[in-house]
């Protein structure tokens, strides 16, 4: 359909997804009255239901990759054209950074933030490697048709099985940066983080030879998710 | 199916729809106990099934609108005849009051009342636009099985995202003014959250072109809804 | 399949689905602290999980109505041989007393057990016609394909939206007089109940004729559930 | 697909899903403050969630069992080839062991533990005698599209209505063992729970040929799971 149109798809979809993920945050910690548990509950809740409309509508678009590490390993497979690869990449940093900003817009927040939630350590690293692992394999391995359920159930379920609450995507590490919130993470932070997840996601991609079997019905979806 | 049947499906429709966001509204704030996340979680939840709901059981009659805004873009794109949309609108509009006075009946309530909740400023103008906007977008681009789904999903996440909690709708906004409960909107905010809730649908109907792509298959839920 | 082989899927649904709504309640009750909305939260998740499993589960073999008001309105419409009525009634209310003996057995409570809940008033007797309202007009109008996962949305739904916490099912009512829980309805309410739920399955099956349209695909769920 | 790539699937599918039920359980009661209610409901979102992705992403490979009890019922049936049997309990065990240690490095835990916490007594027992049941049920009857959402929702409504909030799989209570935290069963109790799961897997087996009908659509799920 076009680089344009995929890159408008790529950079919108990730804005809707920082605003959901960073938004719900904020709504969530404001109202839980320092129940952190309750305020991840809702978090997760509003992210598994976005991220699943956000994949259902961008996807047959531009494949719904809202994630530099998807998109390396579509590319890696000849899923993605080389050429596409590092436009893709910067449709998806712009559209998280704005997505940030357009959370903050709504919740009358200072719109130019950065987040002093330091998150590091083993733990955390394994975490988000066992994260994007996961989520890779389930991009490779899913259906089209399912991909979209599929992915927002992981996540949700990635939210409180690992330890990092599963950022498992560099655009997300990216817009959080900019966003002193419930979901913000300290810039120093980042770096650990994305090297851990391009990790769990070269992982994925060996699992997923190795696991073998018939490739998910072309398409769309299939190709480019 | 005649348009008599459609009105009755739009009434009865967004009547429920009322009953169920006022009602679950108040049942929520009752057992919570003050803790708001937690009222506003099990808010979500019953919208969220309940919408879906009342999606799949009118949709095949009216398109199960329930919403001026999403009627007027039908009407705007041809997929209602223009003579249909004022009548739709009244009934959306009867239906909602009618549901506010339901939920009042089932919970012992005062039936006419209106709500002192003020819903104003930036922000809350903000996060209407943008939630009208996600929610036509979605419309829109979905495919007829699945838009149902989508739409609950879509709903129940800007819930949460959004700042106002995501009516994105005229007629929930007019159902809601009648409501002096945990889910209700003071008269004097209800203007402000109309421009911006059109705004919002419009800035979706010009994005959808941008996006552009094939349309979603035809049959009466894609045209209609 | 033969009459005993329903009759089984009725009674043994029935009282899964009543070990489930009374158990999940005892389980939430006990873990919440005092928290109602969180039990209420809670016993809505297991229920809405378990109604759709039990409801694909068993819908091929007898229909899945666990519920007398869906089976009389079944024979009414010739769905159900005439002659079947009071087997499956006879069924379903065995199910019941034996799926409250089942989930006491589980939760070491004594077995035999008579509520002292009081549920009556107006309002209770409207949210229950309201909630066999929906739940019937549901069933009428789903598609096979949907109606398990949309009878679970919907009960989910009027758990909150409906101020009984919707009963719906006069065999329900009838398992939960025998358990003196969160769950349980006091004897003395149970017929203020029934005959509200009556009312609305009849209000129903009226307003299916005024929606009109087509009927929903033929096959076993859609012609016996 | 050959044994080697179906015992790789099930060790793999079977230490995610320890890892998810596990961490999310440390997750939970960090964060919850004591309130067990809502521990369980986090714990509970999150294993709906990632069995119903393992389902999808191993169900191809090698029928997604993870589990000892359904692969004996498989290779009763004949679905498993009986040499096959003996190899998919190790790995299914080995999985689990592997999952309890990826938790607690997530988790920046001790990686090898062994739970205190006991769960005995008649109520326990019959409880997952009846929650294997009923997911061996599930399993028996559910159409291959469906399986996956079928158990995760069944498991999921199971957590709360069994009084044991369902282990239903040996292999969980092998990996569960190992981890002394919310999740975790002492390896005294391990035995019973066993036992108990055992005999309702065969009752499922009974239940499903009394209630007859037509078997579900092969392939390699129906077969298989």
């Amino acid at each position: 359909m076009g680089l344009p149109r995929q890159l408008l798809a790529e950079a919108l979809g990730t804005a809707l997804l920082l605003a959901v993920v960073i938004g719900s945050g904020v709504m969530a910690e404001r109202l839980a009255g320092g129940n952190v548990a309750l305020a991840l509950l809702a978090n997760t809740l509003a992210t598994v239901g976005g991220l699943y409309v956000l994949i259902e509508v961008f996807g047959p678009v531009s494949g719904a990759h809202f994630n530099p590490a998807v998109s390396a390993v579509m590319a890696w497979r000849g899923a993605l054209p080389a050429g596409a690869l590092l436009p893709f990449i910067v449709a998806q940093l712009a559209g998280a950074w704005l997505g940030a900003l357009l959370a903050h817009a709504m919740f009358d927040m200072t719109l130019l933030q950065a987040s002093a939630k330091l998150r590091t350590g083993t733990g955390q690293w394994v975490a988000e490697a066992v994260a994007t692992f996961g989520l890779v394999l389930v991009i490779l391995r899913a259906p089209a048709s399912r991909v979209a359920a599929m992915v927002a159930a992981y996540i949700g379920a990635a939210y409180w099985f690992t330890a990092s609450t599963s950022f498992a995507n560099p655009a997300a590490v990216f817009g959080r940066m900019f966003s002193d919130s419930f979901a913000g993470i300290a810039p120093a932070s980042a770096p650990g983080f994305v090297v851990a997840e391009l990790l769990g996601a070269a992982l994925a991609v060996a699992m997923h030879r190795l696991l073998g079997g018939p490739a998910p019905a072309s398409g769309t979806k299939a190709t480019h998710v």
